[in-house]
């Protein structure tokens, strides 16, 4: 078997550090990839519209999996969000985030093991909005039988084929009965055909409540556009943060990339203190979407094992080590595992 | 000074039996107000629009000042939610909830001391919602300046009324630049006339990830309907859950609802295993609101005295006492301060 071609693109701030830091630590642990590196700063076609660059279109287009650092998105008026961009562009409409506690890392909760799964596409993100009147506005939450049906259907494969029992539909149909209703109706169709999978329905304020209570009650959470927004981050908040949360977006086509939902960090960025584990677990996850799960979990284990470990830590994770020392701590654990 | 008198809205399910847990505190605390009782179930007046008893809103109307319990809601097709009934009915426009850690009962978090305000008659709560084609449906979420400003105004109120030093509006206009964009400009505006409040902004995923991560640096937090829905459940989570938060309704022309905002618990009506903390909880948000600080502060202390104590608990809060021997201790406690 020759060499899957990923493309790699770093980001900005702390991106191209932790990129090495991913690289480093692929190449000890000789995982049968090679890197195709892109960059992304949005460009103005033919009539004004914002694009991500031709060649890195090109690249994703063929290589069909991306890992992709922080990206900063410029202040000019108008310019769009560089992570909406992207999910524009290749119709990346599933947003996964496994939230599993690490051991030895301190937060106030232990043994969550979750997974949120975000529709990526619409509802409260259509761009929608009106002036009606003076003093009066409106934006639209568009939801779609499609879209749902769709993201439905990710979500109960993902439970089936990643060994999770229950799949809880997020919604406030109670109070938007049209288009959460036309959600929640879809989940409840496609429930039907995994009846090897447990199906619930909750609020999403009660499932705010119960996740701050006792977050382990959760498996898959499958929810619309914006509530997927609010979940991921309050479970990354439960695990640790944006700094130890892997993210990847499942696109139609067969595409999917994924990344650190952290920050750029311009602030230490050059300085070799950035902490790349939230990059390398989003790898992680990607060599299990390509099916190398044996690379995926030998990585994880040098990962977490350094974490608990505690004696080599970037400063975020609450150690002094530098982010090239933590690498290199994993990258040896990795290493010694043949 | 005479009695001043409160409609008390007693409520289904375990309703009854707290409202009378209350009503026995407040006599042992000599609190000088007389309870006016009205049933709310919602009845069709002409044109079939539904609405509260006459005279129940007659009693509001008259004595401005209500405690209300649980109310269920029908099932029956198009029967409203009766908490949206009674918020429409008396403009409520602001839902305060403060949420304060309890010493003694065990959460994963001290030292929370927090209050969300939620705008709480516009935003996602509007109910239009069209089919716009066959398996394309909108929701639209409505924001208006007057609301804005209104509910803006109330929180920096709110926070120099009660020696607060920061209010943090919670928004997404980078997503929903015009609706969320509004409530913002409204929120920044009215915080150039409270220079002594410290204004700042923050993204909704933010603030539930920091949320979870640490609440102890929030203060007053304010923001339109559904982020209130989210977030006042979250924080109530924090502290303990909905049977220990106070909740209080701040309506147009000087009316006023607390409320208990748990469920009403029909397995468990009638058995005298209720915990009143939460309906006893805004029951002292009332009397503050009524400016009876001291009786406020009496009654206060007799319960979190107890609940620290942990000799008499209902089974909810880890004890084995029934609700008359929970309320009798706090009756106790309030008497010998005399
Ligand atoms: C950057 C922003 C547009 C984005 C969002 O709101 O979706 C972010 O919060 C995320 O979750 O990726
Ligand atoms: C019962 C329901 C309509 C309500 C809401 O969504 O506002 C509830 O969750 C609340 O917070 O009072």
């Amino acid at each position: 078997r020759g060499l899957q071609t990923v493309t790699l693109i770093p980001g900005d701030g702390i991106g191209p550090e932790i990129s090495v830091a991913v690289m480093k630590i692929f190449e000890s642990a000789k995982v049968p990839i090679q890197w195709e590196e892109r960059n992304v700063t949005a460009i103005q076609g033919p009539g004004g519209r914002w694009m991500i660059p031709p060649d890195c279109k090109e690249s994703m287009d063929r290589t069909l999996i991306g890992l992709k650092g922080p990206l900063k998105t410029p202040i000019a008026a108008g310019h769009p969000s560089m992570n909406l961009l992207l999910r524009k562009t290749f119709d990346l409409y599933a947003n996964v985030r496994p939230c599993v506690s690490i051991e030895g890392y301190k937060t106030p909760y232990t043994d969550v093991d979750l997974v949120t799964i975000r529709e990526n596409t619409e509802g409260e993100y259509s761009g929608i909005e009106h002036i009606i009147v003076d003093g009066v506005v409106q934006s639209i939450k568009l939801i779609t039988e499609d879209a749902s049906r769709r993201i439905a259907e990710y979500a109960f494969e993902y439970a089936r084929n990643n060994q999770r029992s229950s799949v809880t539909a997020v919604h406030k149909a109670n109070i938007m009965r049209m288009s959460d209703g036309l959600f929640l109706r879809k989940c409840r169709e496609v429930a039907e055909n995994f009846k090897d999978i447990k199906f619930t329905e909750m609020y999403l304020d009660t499932v705010c409540l119960n996740m701050v209570q006792d977050p382990t009650q959760f498996d898959v959470l499958v929810m619309p556009n914006l509530y997927g927004d609010i979940l991921s981050d309050l479970c990354a908040g439960l695990i640790g943060g944006l700094g130890v949360t892997p993210s990847g977006n499942i696109g139609a086509n067969g595409v999917a990339i994924f990344e650190s939902v952290h920050g750029t960090a311009p602030d230490i960025a050059g300085l070799d203190m950035a902490n790349p584990t939230a990059l390398l677990l989003s790898a992680v996850m990607m060599l299990r979407h390509m099916g190398m799960h044996d690379y995926g979990k030998k990585i994880e284990t040098a990962c977490f094992d350094t974490i608990r470990d505690k004696k080599v830590l970037t400063g975020d994770l609450g150690g002094k080590s530098k982010c090239s020392e933590f690498t290199e701590e994993i990258c040896r654990r990795v290493r010694d595992m043949d």
